[in-house]
């Protein structure tokens, strides 16, 4: 297959874009206008109510196809090791969020009643997810500081500092339920495309950094209040080294131990993956045995360990958010909101491919959004979903979303009856199991290598994010990490490598004159290749590499003549007053009125009416007249990568083209993308100078049109070869 | 030249891009590395140094060829005409600025000192720029407001109001001062090709409704507080509402007199431009009139008029700037800095283009910045160039920055020894002739309808940043500004337009199959056209696209296909023992480790190992077994518009390449850029699926493959015409 001797063989008309509408015309297609869609979009019939109910409730359509005797027992065990494991991060994740622990619970339970029933992903586990907890203690921190008064806040009068921060904490998730919910009412889903996969992994890397540093404390068992804002990781850190002397060395041990053994048979449950029903449940296993000794050997006195301590037992009555928080914490609401559906949605997105089955962006925004709004009311905090208890649920069975449910009934159980168990398990084995989850978090770093060696710009994202969400916090790296990103793709387009194409000896290609040897071109034609889009921003650089490409100025060509004749004219002017002034004087200083916004205004074409001879610039002129020598006669554009032009570049391109043509070179576009031609053709492109007939179907038929009408050019100075290509 | 009966003649090989690398070898070219880049950037030697000293002192390159004789009358003559303006200006801009009425004339002194050192453009009149001057004012009422105490920076006691907003608007300046030099150094001052032309008019439209309601408390004669921050300019429009009774009677009809007459003359100026010597300095002539109005009826007690009272005569010793205010506004005076140098290089070039010279972006940068530390030492206020004052030193016959010093010299006269003359005149006349010359940038809202027929994106940018900049205040405003206009360039490659193209009858050409009647598709055969680059926003939506154009997906078929050989797979085992049964257990469950990133790992191609017969999926199968018939054997991609491609896309893309050749379709990517082609092979795209000689240099060369390759297919199911293109 390599090299192919069969044979290329084409005859045919050279077509200039004109021509070949000519012979070809094209059909007429009626294109739906936006009232259409709109119509459209509006249009109801009983089919599509009935298709409208069905995604709303996406619950009917799984549960009809549902599977007693397959799924059922597969579902149970999903949710039961599901739960235990909700029940341990619940616990774990309400530190970050800096609730007392019970409130973990709360998030395990409450957001999955709704997604039951509004969700299309049928193996995620909606809870809580470490990233998002860690953004709520940041306003939870920011409003009611350890040390310090309280925000001012109405609502916090009378509440305890916990009970201020449970109402901080649902108000914030109410009011990111109300963005979710918004959004996906507004079918804006799609905005989740903008967080890229190395956005996202250097995000959470960050992330992962930031739980490392909130959970040093725990670990240490040291008291330092919860900062936020810019840089306050490093005043974090730097409360923790002032008072390292303090460490108890109690909680240090004891996590020590159970990262190590969590660590180890992580590991070893990975290597007999194949060989193990379920994995060993370590973490489980573990605190079961913290809370025994713990309770045994009373750790809470004897060594001054912090405790789990008083659980809520049982549920609150519901609470109606705060409107003042709401106020002080919708900057940040909107990135948590973000963050949560984002990673839900990739993650669910994962196995919907695996499982074949569709989810729908826009409903999961809605479900979400009910889902946190619910939850807040009962006081359960941001609610998305973690990879890993999502691993879980889907590895040990689960089909459907019943696993979910019965994973909240875990959940409830301990809340109701078995909180008091928990009592006495130390803080620091929780902060143990969330650090010792961070590894493949943490991994993501040796991403940095991988992208530079293969893209820098890549690399330059994912740092910006990282650093920017480490430095400033998690909020602001966000916009920091999307605003770099964005500039990525400007940039890409900004400063692409143009090139001069020649044709490859005997064929009908064009290729980097720079890079072959056997190449034709013509005397007097350039070919110039524009490798992008051109916009605003590039559209100066693409006029000074035309420039640099041909070898001269065209502005400055022109205005050179133009000076020249007027002195040629008044020197005739003096043999010869027959000759009428009027062309010349007004040469230069007419202007037109190009467009009012156009404030560089084009000098006029050379005026050759009422002068009695043609003018030939390449001839020896008087010695006296200096204007320089221009060797082109023919400039051919390839615009087959231009995928779209602005209004400035439009602009820049008129301009630029109109230099060329009024020092009388004529200019060809080749393979340019029919709707960017309609689009010229609509922004009133095309005038007396810039002609339709400049566009070519290819380089090649370009190429014959030029040759054929410069063929017997040589008298004014451009050898042509005379060849066939 | 419309029909062009030329023929189109071309024999040779069909190649693929393997195949013509082999006949026509690439000459190997060395490229610059980075670390070249750097080492020719610091080589130094006499003729670089002397370059450099000449670049960073403009003035010697003109002034060597300074013609007194020609050039020096004209450049009194405007200098005498734009010191007359300047001096009108900088008196009415500071009220802008929140600032006492002398310190203007300050502005339109300092800055231009230096300027005549350092700067590139020979044109401009360096001074103040009332959108300029509006921001710095924002900063001033921000931390010296009207009405309640100033911010608590410890540099403020003991100074009177005045005092206090003179020290933070000269801090404001040196800081701005600063940015622009730092940007200079840095040679960053390529970033204002981001501000594009759409972006620019709705930015200063928003700046003239600005100035235009912060100007209506002079002409209504009220006394309302300056107000800063987001939504600023309705609280200020409401205060005025509020007391719009107790409007001063004689302020509104000066005003209103005063603008009709500037209208009026200012009009017949423009029709009578061409009789007109030079324009008739009405604004000057009115504000003499005012003056002495004014002085002789005594309107500051008899009407109650607020007048520019005592001016500051002569100046005052150099002062440090603040730091605090450094750190309070340093987020405002990035944007300022911005905007100051963007205006004054824009006016700047179109000015160069004009006359033929060339100015440089960085060293303006360098000369702003000094400019504006040293005026900032001096007392001045933030320094740019305004249009109207550049064009009035233009026109008038200003060469050189001679005349720019002579306007300074002016400024400096009435400092000096003239202020006095203008105490009495009220404030409302300035107000009134910043108003009137507001007409220009108003006038812009016409580029509103203009813009909507044309481009819809870009109208959005122009509204998105006139509003926000209305609403949100002009920094913010800027940065709303921008964050649209990038999204926008993201959002045109996002949603591009796809296709399937078919050859047009009898020709080598290819063209969107719906748009034209007389087109040959051969069975078996599609042609997908990308029209835009790829990256991590669009790559899914190509996808799903390649997936509707092909008409099913492949994914699924290989699952189905997979499934399916599983099946009959187990029937002959039971017929025949023989069969080992390894293939057929890892069949579904065996992983490759595609990429330590990549969650969605792919099924794996249908192993027929071990099988005894040649599988055909489009043949009758046995009844059970159900598998979508494929009547594709070829898919062709046309790369010739993807002028880039991210990691994200090209991991998208390789796992979309390999659904398809695992369902046996052969996919051959056509007219791709050898910058991407290189950029594949760095990145590892390049396995046992995927291989090099899917590359064609043109869509026909790989139709005339496809058709050679799978002529004699018929048997097949696909039924191929036997016709030579």
């Amino acid at each position: 297959m390599a090299t192919l001797r069969k044979q290329y063989a084409v005859s045919r008309y050279v077509y200039s874009e004109d021509s070949f509408g000519e012979d070809y015309e094209k059909v007429y297609r009626v294109r739906k206008t936006t009232l259409d869609h709109v119509k459209e979009y509006l249009t109801c019939d009983s089919k599509r109510a009935k298709n409208a109910v069905l995604s709303l409730l996406p619950i009917i359509g799984w549960m009809r196809i549902y599977r007693v005797r397959e799924w059922l027992l597969g579902d149970v065990v999903s949710g039961i090791s599901t739960g235990l494991i909700a029940i341990m991060q619940g616990l774990a994740f309400s530190l970050l969020a800096s609730l007392p622990p019970s409130y973990g619970l709360y998030t395990a339970f409450f957001p999955m009643l709704t997604y039951f029933f509004l969700g299309t992903s049928r193996h995620i586990s909606v809870g809580s997810f470490p990233v998002l907890s860690l953004m709520v203690g940041a306003v939870v921190t920011r409003l009611v500081p350890d040390e310090g008064p309280p925000a001012n806040i109405t609502g916090f009068e009378g509440l305890t500092q916990d009970q201020q921060r449970v109402l901080v904490a649902s108000s914030v998730t109410f009011l990111m339920g109300i963005f979710q919910l918004a959004m996906g009412v507004l079918q804006v889903g799609f905005i989740v495309v903008y967080l890229s996969d190395t956005l996202v992994s250097g995000f959470t890397t960050a992330a992962a950094v930031h739980i490392l540093v909130s959970q040093l404390k725990f670990v240490l068992g040291l008291t330092v209040p919860g900062i936020s804002g810019p840089l306050s990781i490093i005043y974090t850190l730097e409360k923790i080294f002032v008072q390292i002397t303090s460490t108890n060395i109690c909680d240090l041990v004891m996590s020590i131990l159970i990262m190590a053994m969590v660590f180890i048979v992580k590991e070893l449950n990975d290597i007999y993956k194949a060989k193990l029903p379920v994995p060993i449940p370590i973490e489980v296993i573990m605190t079961v045995i913290a809370c025994g000794v713990s309770y045994g050997f009373n750790f809470e006195k004897r060594y001054d360990v912090e405790i789990v301590g008083k659980m809520v037992s049982g549920y609150e009555p519901p609470m109606a958010p705060n409107v003042e928080v709401f106020q002080e914490s919708a900057v940040e609401a909107f990135p948590i909101a973000i963050v949560g559906f984002a990673v839900a949605f990739s993650v669910a997105k994962v196995y919907s491919i695996k499982h074949d089955y569709t989810i729908d962006g826009n409903q999961e925004l809605i479900a979400f959004g009910i889902s946190n709004i619910f939850g807040a009311s009962f006081r359960s905090f941001a609610a998305s979903t973690a990879l890993s208890r999502t691993a879980v649920q889907e590895s040990s069975g689960g089909k459907t979303q019943i696993a979910g449910l019965i994973s909240a009934m875990m959940a409830m159980i301990v809340t109701v009856a078995l909180g008091f168990l928990l009592e006495p398990l130390p803080r620091s084995v929780l902060g143990a199991l969330v650090i010792v989850n961070l590894k493949g978090m943490l991994m993501q770093f040796r991403e940095i290598p991988y992208l530079w060696r293969r893209d820098k710009t890549e690399c330059l994202v994912w740092l910006g994010t990282c650093l920017g969400a480490i430095l400033l916090g998690l909020d602001l790296g966000l916009v920091v990490g999307l605003g770099v990103e964005l500039l990525t793709v400007v940039f890409r387009s900004q400063f692409p490598r143009c090139s001069v194409l020649a044709n490859i000896n005997g064929t009908d290609l064009y290729r980097d004159r720079k890079d072959y040897l056997h190449i034709f071109e013509p005397k007097g034609v350039k070919i110039f290749r524009i490798p992008s889009p051109i916009f605003f921003a590039n559209i100066e650089f693409f006029r000074d590499k035309l420039v640099e490409a041909v070898g001269f100025n065209p502005l400055r060509v022109l205005r050179k003549r133009n000076k020249a004749l007027r002195k040629i004219k008044k020197q005739l002017q003096q043999k010869d007053d027959d000759i009428t002034e009027r062309g010349s004087r007004d040469l230069v200083c007419q202007t037109t009125e190009e467009s009012y916004m156009n404030m560089e205004e084009l000098d006029q074409p050379t005026d050759l009416k009422g002068f009695p001879f043609q003018m030939d610039w390449n001839a020896e002129l008087p010695s006296n007249v200096d204007v320089p020598r221009v060797d082109l006669h023919s400039l051919i554009l390839d615009f087959s990568a231009v995928s779209f032009l602005d209004i400035s570049a439009m602009k820049g391109l008129k301009m630029a083209l109109k230099e060329f043509i009024r020092i009388d070179v004529d200019v060809y576009i080749v393979a340019c993308d029919v709707y960017i031609v309609e689009k010229l053709h609509m922004c009133m492109f095309f005038d007396d100078e810039i002609l339709t007939s400049m566009f070519f179907p290819t380089l090649h038929d370009a190429m014959l049109h030029v040759l054929e009408k410069h063929k017997d050019d040589t008298k004014n100075g451009w050898v042509l070869r005379d060849t066939r290509l």
